[in-house]
């Protein structure tokens, strides 16, 4: 039996290209997790027979809402060139206007020097790390997130000064599942709203652009074996309802596997 | 009569689409600055009668080498909201493949709470900086690079141990000229390649996709009235002839005013 993200991800062959359905387990409260629908983007292009190397990069813009029910991906190859292949993708629903566009570049890695000038962030071992509880969207239930660093706390009074923005925390599938570039890419936008972190409150979010580099092709992530990441990440300003995140995914082994980046909407006025 | 990169940004409309050329001033090795074709591809988009709202966030996808010459830039509202759009820009010569292809959110500027959760980051003034001298391309004679930390040093012999990535630096352009949303697209380009300072020497190199965060308007940036940012970049993996880097470009005011981001293919094997 599938698993549950290789279910929600699933996409096929249809008519004209490849077509899906949202899925209720990965849904957030408005429309489907976007980490889920930035998955399902990238399985239609590792799926298409064109296809050549690993994935590089990934950017997902998210135009509109996703409404429950099926959709349509129109994939295009831009430009494919001796070890690089750069293509677009358009979700739309019924016809209607494109609700979610996405960029991608592909690579066939090559051996060359290779060195981290960052290391692994310390951290208390995931076994040692307690399950984070509160869960309020179905798509969170499908995670396993264990906060070492910046457990959210957004319950109490809205803070007068602001406060970190920063997380540290464990993220692996509520049923283990190895990771690849299809859960990188999900997990990539498994951050709660660093706004929330720093105002200690919800309020109305949304991603709007988002940007993954692959720092590990198919091979190296099948060397580190794992079903969960070691991810980080932080704000550094926000601004005019929107905000910025940078994050990373690191393998247990001390490998960083994907850094990601996003600008956000938010709306909180005081 | 127009600053040098007014001029060589520029735009005029073609029969179906925007037309430019490329400047011989902005000239790298192989081709274009990546960043003169980054402020065109944004110009296109700001000058268009459509757009509504200030950029916020800008990726480019460089798909293939770029001729001097005329090119034609194909301009696609994909979606507009209540307060974003949506945009895409495909760029080509002479009716061949698509050599850049770039996704455009703009915004309009909402006031919100605001917090920059970082600081500006420490430096000497510019005045009290020297001016970096070494000179290769042309491009590179349009600026004003002052650097404060990890200034260049390529003569050397290649390191054994890797070095430092970081660089801190004031840029401004070589004849003053205001910072505004386009310069501030081509300075988060302007970085020398994070592999040439880790391995302190230069090897073949290029910007794959870039991703810059806009976090002033047109009205913060004529509040800031500069004409030079302060700028900070750093690289966190280099593998498999991929490397990474993240930037933040400052008002000497203590603004953060973009932040920037990409992924650079480079060859070097020990």
């Amino acid at each position: 039996m599938p698993h549950l993200f290789d279910e929600a991800t699933r996409v096929s062959a249809g008519d004209s290209g490849w077509i899906g359905r949202t899925s209720d387990d990965y849904w957030a409260f408005v429309g489907p997790f976007g980490g889920a629908t930035a998955a399902t983007i990238l399985r239609a292009l590792m799926d298409h027979p064109e296809r050549v190397g690993d994935p590089l990069s990934l950017t997902v813009n998210f135009c509109a809402p996703i409404a429950q029910g099926a959709f349509d991906l129109d994939v295009r190859l831009i430009k494919a060139n001796r070890s690089t292949q750069h293509w677009s993708v358009e979700m739309t629903q019924d016809g209607a206007e494109v609700a979610t566009f996405a960029t991608a570049v592909f690579a066939e890695p090559r051996p060359s020097w290779s060195h981290q000038q960052v290391g692994f962030p310390p951290a208390t071992p995931f076994e040692q790390t307690l399950p984070y509880a509160k869960v309020a969207a179905p798509w969170v239930r499908q995670y396993d997130f264990r906060f070492v660093e910046g457990e959210p706390n957004f319950g109490g009074k809205p803070q007068a000064a602001p406060t970190s923005a920063f997380s540290k925390l464990w993220i692996g599938d509520r049923i283990p599942r190895k990771i690849d570039a299809l859960s990188l890419m999900s997990m990539s936008d498994a951050f709660f709203g660093r706004v929330f972190h720093a105002r200690r409150e919800l309020m109305p979010f949304g991603t709007v652009s988002l940007t993954t580099y692959f720092h590990a092709d198919a091979q190296d992530l099948a060397a580190e074996d794992t079903s969960r990441v070691l991810a980080v990440a932080d704000a550094k300003i926000f601004h005019k309802s929107y905000g910025d995140q940078a994050g990373e995914l690191w393998s247990p082994g001390g490998r960083l596997l994907a850094t990601t980046h996003q600008i956000a909407y938010f709306k909180t006025q005081a």
